[in-house]
């Protein structure tokens, strides 16, 4: 684009060619702020490195992969935030792709990102996608890829996850110990392991507090475990079943729903049945009455998985041995007015 | 990676190693499904190839990048899924930085898109960002920028816009015509194009319908525009001013805020006072009294805005003259509870 030279940023910041030109490939023996300085008096004098050549000498494109089911989704988009913040911090750019809830759109996108030459792959999977070989194979390319949220426990590689078990073996004791005795669950769909784990939690649960399981009691959302889901299925909950006191739902989107459909049936929420939501979404704040639900620290997830993931495209790179980790964050019951008795 | 060849691929498919290099470069020429399948026989073979060289020799990356204020945000995220999805139509990946609403860190963004080669950028500008320099001179550097929602009417370059003025204009005058009389606007700072075209709007409704325009009536949020402002603001509003009857804000979690504090002080909406809002999030439909709204219609801007930036990209590389275009997408009005009178 034009022929600034590099000893003219390293003249006038009065620091070595060398440093300069390990600035701008990114190099950690750099510090941030003479990084900086480099990239702002690149900007002054209106050079631009070519990153792209740079990148085939270095085999690297400082960049990496995001994979999520969708964007518009509180919870991924708190996820995407915390990647972005922490890509941002190591040098790394984000290219984000979303599959829609589609394995075959999942498995084209983890082929295309590869093709791209990223860095490194960050996924959550889709609700179908019950097949890991785009993964492994991924892997076994020498790609770093790093599952969160959604992952699948027979792929060999770090995870950062909750423990969905655990945190809907509390949502329903918390329920149990507010008096509510019959206790519905909205489900996921079959596939999804956090479907799965936070069902094994509530029915273990139940029968640890002497609450005998009742499989008609278990309502199962379609893919997307939305809005309509919950208003729907607590309709049909309450003609099939108007003894039930209490639900436990996989989402507060389908929690809201539930919430929805019985505020207009004139069913009182917590006093005639409590609603107990999981994610945390800002919403739950301001519906009423407000959802008890479970935090998911999606921010601090996406920090923590995007830092493993760059932390291991290093140590390939430096031909360091990479362990994987399986990296569970803590969750917590808000409580609100959603489960409250008189 | 490995040593297979183009001419495996083009073997297996029957079709020239032509096709399918240009298949790989995402060439025009080659029809989608071609394209699909040379994709997909690559990924069966395992064959990489290697895009950056390939980028060097066109001068391509086939990647935009997008700089959004605030990924945690419905209407920017519905935005971000109209890019991602028309980028993927076309063919190009999507790179995401956000400024959290700083300029400081939105000219750093745009000046490391450039070093990274992205083929265009879209950008909506942050709440701080009142001098564009560093968008100007992107453009002079021969990058394609569109930008869209919060724009600068200043920058020579596409723009997908509302028209902000008349969906305020029409917020205020159908609160008017429900028979508010004393209507107060909770704006954004003085800065961003669209808090002052929503600002004007309201204020010509007030004056076109005889109704005294009062600056008192107007309180200002900060940057955020977020949701404790409408708590806090509309609390410090009725101590002011007690015989307001409806408020305008310029964005839905602002008026859920205002929402909030009027149900908490047991004021009744939408008797008492009426509340409109602007951007229909999801969540205008799930608070009591549900919203009445502006609809902005996110995923439509996206799309439109990412649709013309690859047009441009593709001008310029093919040498034609680009023709910047003034897109404004139609706004509507979804009547909910919030401003029903009895």
């Amino acid at each position: 684009m034009n022929d600034t030279k590099l000893i003219d940023i390293a003249t006038a910041l009065g620091i070595s060619i060398t440093t300069v030109s390990k600035a701008l490939k990114g190099y950690p023996d750099v510090g941030s702020k003479t990084r900086e300085k480099v990239f702002e008096m690149a900007a002054t004098l209106n050079y631009r490195p070519n990153l792209n050549a740079i990148s085939l000498r270095t085999n690297e494109t400082k960049t990496i992969g995001v994979i999520i089911p969708a964007m518009v989704h509180h919870f991924f988009s708190s996820v995407l935030n915390g990647i972005i913040e922490e890509a941002e911090r190591r040098g790394y750019l984000v290219i984000t792709l979303q599959s829609s809830e589609k394995y075959e759109l999942e498995r084209k996108q983890i082929e295309l990102l590869q093709i791209k030459r990223v860095d490194g792959i960050l996924m959550s999977l889709s609700n179908e996608t019950d097949d890991f070989s785009h993964i492994t194979n991924a892997i076994n390319n020498g790609i770093s890829v790093v599952l969160f949220d959604k992952i699948a426990k027979l792929v060999n590689c770090s995870k950062v996850i909750i423990n969905d078990r655990k945190a809907a073996y509390d949502a329903t004791t918390f329920l149990i110990n507010k008096g509510y005795k019959r206790i519905a669950h909205f489900r996921g769909s079959l596939v999804p392991q956090n479907s799965i784990d936070r069902f094994l939690g509530y029915k273990k649960a139940l029968e640890d507090n002497g609450i005998p399981f009742d499989s008609r009691l278990v309502y199962m959302c379609n893919h997307n475990t939305d809005f309509e889901d919950g208003y729907d299925k607590a309709k049909q909950m309450m003609e099939d079943h108007n003894d039930v006191d209490a639900v436990f739902a996989i989402t507060d989107l389908v929690a809201i729903g539930i919430i929805n459909y019985l505020n207009e049936a004139k069913i009182k929420v917590p006093d005639q049945i409590g609603v107990f939501g999981f994610s945390n979404w800002f919403m739950s704040t301001v519906i009423s009455p407000k959802l008890t639900t479970i935090d998911q620290p999606g921010t601090a997830i996406g920090q923590r998985a995007a830092s493993i993931l760059i932390d291991e495209i290093i140590q390939i790179k430096e031909h360091k041995t990479v362990t994987y980790q399986i990296v569970e964050l803590p969750t917590t019951i808000i409580e609100r007015e959603s489960t409250k008795r008189n």
